[in-house]
């Protein structure tokens, strides 16, 4: 049971909007075990949208349709599909009705075009409307499906769990192939994705025909690389017994060749580490930013809850707010020596238990003879004052992100010594 | 001159990732006159990858490809390439070494999966690698070319901006589609889409039958609404002149119906607005901020040069902070009264010649009464204080990123009066 997704919308393909339906019908398709390996963006042509169609159905089992059903000109599904299903337009009276009633329970008078909406190929059934005025279409085409859907998210969402996931599950069960996926991301902060596919090559080499199991990795920007464990079983006890086994054992890979880069799962960011590490320890933080100028703290205060353990921060971007301020001796201000001083200095300013600091240099020039990139990060905790040099790659941007997420990576690394 | 997009990777496909890459491509090409019917995303799957790009190539005239080009074992678009354009691959030592440069760079040695990536379809152009190890590819399948760049965004808008962009508009030229189109964004910060839309009313009615001329509305996220204007002429200076005469209209509009909104065009930031502002004046700034934590700051330091005018910041987020470093009266902490001290405080604690401040509720839950999204900005300039009170909308994240935003715009306008 292969489903593709199809998004109509011409301002999809000249990038107006970004087609946040296609990834969220992956995910629900994906958590429910129903394999989708093709999706499709085509714009408001008649010919074109056929085109998709006949293109979805050739390779696929079901096609998923979003957008194009409204009541306005470019509004042009629902004729495309009865082409598809080599069948003509019936007006609907009761949707008709249904839709004259929503428009004098507003007070308003119906404008004529929305009639559109009322007509539906002949031979499919119609998914009832409860969000919004256009309903939602099943259409047979030989032994496969078309099921459209609006595009307005919060109507599709409606429909897709009221009418189209439990279809789909009765054609899966139908068809024999009912199974459960489960999957889990572990976070990795500090090795390259070609590291990571050394570290798990015998895992890889062993899953090569296993169709139970994959591992991927997803490279996501300044945020590590995220390693996905994926397990298909007979039902969801199954597929997450297979993968609390490779979870352990990609685990265990990565922290003997690798070390202790996981720094969390799934969507747990770098902060929620740290927030989980200093609220167990009730210790309260401050930080002192310069090349990072305000990142790290920004970063912080998204957690919900941070006042519990977030003091503030202090951007010392100018070298005098470094020597005045934070206590900083007079000299150059990218060294191991300023950054641990930064550390100290932001810890009594704002009256925090622990200190962190950051600083360096983005470019585009080279600073007091050190090259771009060159970055210090500075800890306070107690009587303990330590640095971790780093040489980060990337523009202006990218080091200012990366020096960020490795600063908090650092304290997250001295928490759990 | 028809483009397909082909994003590749399974993460598209399970929803675990946006794909924001077709997304800035389709707006690139409509940017540059150039049309693109469909879009695909298609997993990581040798069978299904060579299917997408036959099916592309069978309705499109070029094809560009995302993904699937790092060195990892399921990184098999180059492979896929290969098997469509019938030829095999072939390791090009050049890219061998360039890849070990990097790494030695950068202290470290090579992974020898890296190889992987130096191996090419015969027949293939090569696009060099300026930001990371995977160069592009440009691959001739007869009359018709797929393009291939990597997923990482960073990476694919450099190769598609230096390699890609002139090498379709040569072959649409040699087509003899040539018009040239060139086209301006005004950036505005705070009217709706819909009172831009009121506001520019009579420019869409002259523009329904033109087909040289288009405005469009880009809604860029917290960024403010885009307005695009768009000419199309018979060469560059025709195009200039239709493009510059519908600016004028369009700003008179817009200034006449909304005043100030217009901060900037194309890629200009509102901090890009702020640092012109202070540089003119030859005035410090400095930053203090509650309820953005940081982000004020980190936008400002973007700004290559910002050290001449920016003196840095205080993340005042512990009410304790706010009282002992920026002499905040004792009190509640969200009021216009305690933005204006904390732009007075930041100043002295600083140095600097303005103070900005910003001090709000983010939620999830009410402060002293006062409801989610409440913000008050503070800034001090000479003998002038005063403060601006917001009521922004959406989440957490949302909230402070309009405050922000906001508050650099407040300081835009006093500085523009």
């Amino acid at each position: 049971m292969r489903v593709e997704i199809v998004a109509v919308g011409t301002e999809l393909l000249l990038g107006q909007i970004p087609d946040t339906n296609s990834q969220w019908l992956g995910e629900q398709l994906a958590a429910h075990g129903i394999a989708s390996h093709f999706h499709q963006h085509v714009g408001d042509n008649h010919q074109r949208i056929v085109l998709a169609f006949r293109t979805a159905l050739a390779r696929s089992d079901a096609v998923i349709v979003c957008g194009g059903l409204g009541p306005t000109q470019d509004d042009i599904t629902r004729a495309a599909l009865a082409e598809v299903m080599n069948v003509g337009l019936e007006r609907r009276e009761e949707i008709v009705e249904k839709i004259r009633t929503m428009f004098v329970a507003r007070g308003r008078s119906m404008p004529d075009n929305n009639l559109l909406q009322a007509d539906v190929p002949v031979g499919a059934t119609v998914i009832s409307q409860v969000r919004g005025t256009a309903p939602g279409l099943i259409c047979p085409v030989g032994q496969k499906v078309v099921y459209a859907v609006p595009g307005v998210p919060y109507e599709m969402t409606e429909m897709f769990e009221r009418a189209i996931l439990p279809d789909l599950v009765q054609r899966q069960r139908a068809a024999g192939e009912s199974s459960v996926i489960k999957s889990r991301v572990l976070r990795t902060w500090g090795a390259s994705e070609s590291a990571l596919a050394e570290a798990l090559g015998e895992r890889f080499d062993a899953l090569i025909d296993d169709d139970r199991v994959t591992i991927a990795f997803l490279a996501s920007g300044i945020e590590g690389i995220k390693v996905r464990l994926t397990a298909r079983g007979r039902d969801g006890e199954h597929a997450a017994s297979l993968l609390a086994q490779e979870e352990q054992l990609a685990r265990g890979l990565i922290s003997e060749k690798l070390g202790d880069i996981i720094f969390g799962v799934d969507d747990e960011t770098m902060e929620d580490a740290i927030a989980v590490r200093l609220v167990e320890r009730g210790a309260t933080l401050g930080v002192a930013e310069s090349i990072t100028g305000g990142l790290i703290a920004s970063r912080l205060v998204n957690i919900s809850g941070a006042s519990k353990w977030f003091r503030g921060g202090v951007v010392s971007y100018a070298s005098e707010v470094k020597y005045e301020l934070l206590g900083v001796a007079r000299g150059p201000v990218v060294s191991a020596e300023a950054a641990e001083a930064m550390a100290v200095g932001v810890r009594a300013v704002l009256g925090s238990d622990i200190g962190l600091s950051v600083t360096g240099v983005a470019g585009p020039e080279e600073q007091d003879g050190l090259p771009v990139g060159t970055v210090f990060v500075g800890i306070a905790v107690g009587e303990q004052v330590e640095h971790v040099a780093l040489r980060l790659p990337g523009d202006r941007p990218r080091i200012r992100a990366y020096s960020a997420i490795s600063a908090l990576d650092a304290l997250r690394r001295l928490l759990d010594r």
